[in-house]
């Protein structure tokens, strides 16, 4: 990572599993200052073997650095970022990689970190655990939301967007902390229930070895989330709750809605229920961006700045480049058009 | 297709889309006396780009044939039948392709054809559509489903399914098509309605756009089929209407179990439902089988004969091979353990 206005940066990685080990070699491959380090005593055979910086101590890994990324488990996020802000320098920028975004930012604002804490989601993964598994080029073009929570937060927001955008070529989404997680409670967690449901009524059946035998490629996509480890699709699902609860209600109306037109015979209404879905399908395959570019003046646009930005991210656009001089921060952008 | 009871096959392909076509391009391939036919008048020039056997003429191509493969639109297959079996020769064994059996089976009874009507239901496809799109390969290892509605249909059964297995290397599963119903109901149709129901409940969101930037491979996999045209949805969901309202019962049963676990916080509930899922996945990607050889006396062993391959199929087994000598038929069969 290079930026005129700062020193090469020093970064942790704090945690070395499948997301933070992915992120811990992209960043050594391009050759950043990076240090990681993760609880599991496997985790120093499996650096040597990938080759990328480790040390055995968290207090020496976090000493000096800029940025840190706080990977792991969901449930540990919490008590991980306790530990790393006591122990990390006062300036270091902390982000971290969970698939919600509420509960870790509320956290944070009771530590005081709201500043410097800029709650992250990069959403790319695989089945797959373990730094040997890591991928460097996991996030390419992958969407990597941020949320900073405040204009106090922009400094560091900036500061991970470049270096995001520079090492790792993802889309930055800069979203709202509960706008992501009643987004992803659609884009992702409630997937993963209809999935279960199919699974589950499959499990259920008394027909089962024969649903088994006739699965088709829908049946084998409709339930392949299903065979995620259920404790990470548990933790996942509590930690957004509220949002994907209420967000099942919209799922399970318009189910009824295809289940009523299918028993009433009302096949005209079930043909048009059925091309709405088509229709979002057909959207998803082919977005249409216009690019945008804005600027801000850094002593007084910050509203507008973090305005733009959670607008921006919130509509379906997200950043593509960032540049800082001494009084105006640009933003190039793709916008939903 | 050899057989050592009866001269060489003449057999016909009524309907040469991509399922008829990919019949009739595997069929010539492996060097039977094979003719396709179809009304879209396209098809001959498609016929003579992919060099296979076509007339123009229905009657033409069905008279003298031993085999007829009915294919095409599942909602214009009773009416294909009735012509087919007008046009075709007393002795003729017609089958068909269509994704639900238990219709088409009355309908062919009530013409009376329920002894050389023989309902078949290969399993596999692709999005694409036409003989250009055919693939000779489309049934290597795919379920094939025939339904014999009694005894007096085990002549043609034994026949297709020699060819079926010998031809296609598909797996002859043999049905009741009211169980091969209720099977495909949860096998194949409800993953459409709940595809239907997640990319309808996308496309009604206030944060759409978001949703389709934030799209994780749960979720574009959860949507994949809503994108199949809507009228062949429909077409295949009104065909098999009360199968698939009666499984959704069970199935918006588990997804309400689920979801009361999640909103009222029984965390530990929600984790062994999810299990249950998860299970089944398992069981979906390692099905133990078991190998089995049953022999039958042609002149007095008709109903064991039916009942041992419709509970082979019931459980999700499927015949490997079948051979016919003056006095016995013997299958050859993978059950499940």
């Amino acid at each position: 990572m290079a930026d005129e206005t700062t020193p090469r940066l020093r970064i942790a990685v704090v945690g070395t599993g499948l997301i933070g080990g992915s992120i811990l070699l992209r960043l050594h491959e391009a050759g950043n200052d990076v240090l990681g380090w993760d609880p599991q005593p496997a985790a120093r055979a499996a650096a040597a073997r990938r080759r990328v910086p480790f040390n055995d101590r968290l207090d020496v890994t976090l000493k000096g650095r800029d940025v840190v990324f706080l990977c792991g488990p969901l449930r540990a996020l919490p008590e991980s970022l306790t530990e790393v802000a006591r122990l990390a320098d006062d300036g270091c920028v902390i982000t971290d990689v969970g698939s919600t975004k509420a509960e870790i930012a509320d956290h944070a604002a009771r530590l005081g970190l709201a500043d410097r804490f800029i709650p992250g989601h990069p959403m790319a993964g695989t089945e797959k655990a373990g730094l040997d598994s890591a991928i460097g080029s996991l996030y390419d073009s992958a969407p990597w939301v941020l949320c900073p929570s405040s204009t106090d937060a922009l400094p560091g927001f900036r500061l991970l967007t470049r270096l995001i955008i520079e090492n790792f070529g993802a889309r930055v989404v800069p979203m709202e902390p509960r706008a992501h997680d009643a987004v992803v409670a659609l884009s992702s967690h409630i997937p993963h229930i209809l999935a279960g449901a199919l699974a589950g009524a499959a499990a259920g059946s008394a027909v089962k070895q024969a649903v088994l035998a006739l699965a088709a490629g829908s049946f084998k996509d409709g339930t392949r989330v299903a065979g995620t480890p259920s404790s990470r699709t548990a933790d996942m699902l509590i930690s957004n709750r509220a949002a994907v609860v209420a967000q099942l209600d919209l799922v399970r109306a318009v189910l009824d809605g295809l289940v009523a037109s299918l028993a009433d015979a009302d096949d005209a209404e079930l043909l048009r229920r059925l091309q709405v879905g088509r229709g979002l399908r057909e959207e998803l395959l082919d977005r249409s961006m216009l690019p945008v570019t804005r600027s801000f003046d850094l002593a007084r646009d910050d509203q507008a700045e973090l305005d733009f930005l959670r607008r921006l991210g919130g509509d379906g656009g997200y950043v593509t480049g960032q540049e800082t001089d001494a009084t105006t921060v640009t933003y190039t952008a793709l916008a939903t058009r």
